[in-house]
């Protein structure tokens, strides 16, 4: 594989997490969220370079640590900066995400190396309507998941020329003008926001645990 | 409680389920998924007029049940037709959606009460784009969820006057000019749609019972 810098943001200062344990550091299935995502990586990229923004004390070795900002963009700024100038491609991925597989990974840097940057997508399930009013037809959406990765040179132009935050690189680099090329995510790599998506990702695990037990029989 | 007429959409001729057994028919926790859903309303309103639209063989006893059609408007215009003509409101659920709980349709209800129509909506938690490119805005949209209640005489109107297929019936309703009111969902209330659903409301229901125990002691 070539050259893979991994960007996982953690969470900023706080004042976007709240005051209490932020859910990436929270145990599922015995470990941290983060650690989860972390360990999708180093198995997906052995050789990758992976840099984790948080503003936690926490020990991310062998790998390294970079400030979270007040934003995310701002954490993933920071995070560029902290990166080798000599990864070819930059993936950004959101802690919150530690069901992400290495194949889903695998899937999307290949993309990328391909297109210059692609990110996962996967339909609606609900009908979707907009706060102010009026029904919006859910197969024209799609529901934008990470690992976002992208041509180095691309990620890292967006953001030396926006200053603006946005939720989502994706966004930032089509703002620029790039093409972002979509490609199948998986429903399990679900973000983790409340209590209940704690319950169901450790199902996920539990299954994951049953297959992996009945396929090495 | 005012008289409550409720329609649970049970899949159409199998034009839209697939030849194999729809989901709404599998056990989940020991119970068919459309129990479930028929066994929420029973909670909540004991004294409801349930139609369930079907096409299989099934038994929905002491409820009603009509057929279903080619389409889920088919189906909610079989049921209306099957409805007594003297409930005040009527309340169109998706049998796919088991986990809804008693709480959650009294709120709507009561809320319909009072507005005429209801419907409960939960935010997005991906960010979202448009299949043909660029992102929108997540705080703007909202996912729709069942049970959707209204004046009888609204969603009798709305069918009436019209011909097309809604896959949700406020936007039937809003076409008609009626407005919609909002109301606060649950994320719980997940509507089955693939394998990985089935072990996400096995464990919420898990941690029901567990709830349960706990409150009990």
């Amino acid at each position: 594989m070539n050259r893979l810098g991994v960007i996982i943001v953690a969470g900023g200062t706080g004042a976007r997490m709240g005051a209490k344990l932020p859910k990436q550091f929270l145990l599922l299935g015995g470990k941290p969220v983060l650690k989860w995502s972390i360990e999708a990586f180093e198995n997906a990229a052995p050789q990758a370079e992976i840099i984790v923004a948080l503003s936690r004390e926490w020990d991310v070795s062998p790998h390294k640590a970079c400030a979270g900002g007040t934003t995310r963009s701002e954490s993933v700024r920071n995070a560029l900066a902290t990166l080798s100038t000599d990864c070819e491609l930059i993936a950004v991925h959101d802690a919150a995400r530690p069901l992400v597989t290495p194949q889903l990974i695998k899937r999307v840097v290949q993309l990328a190396l391909k297109k210059g940057s692609a990110i996962p997508v996967v339909p609606l399930v609900d009908s979707i309507r907009r706060v102010e009013g009026g029904a919006e037809d859910r197969d024209t959406l799609l529901a934008v998941q990470t690992p976002q990765i992208f041509r180095a040179d691309i990620l890292r132009e967006a953001y030396e020329k926006s200053t603006e935050n946005y939720s989502d690189d994706a966004t930032l680099v089509e703002a620029m003008g790039y093409k972002i090329t979509l490609c199948e995510g998986e429903r399990r790599n679900i973000k983790i926001t409340e209590p209940i998506d704690f319950q169901i990702a450790e199902t996920i695990l539990k299954n994951d645990r049953n297959q992996v037990q009945i396929s090495t029989r």
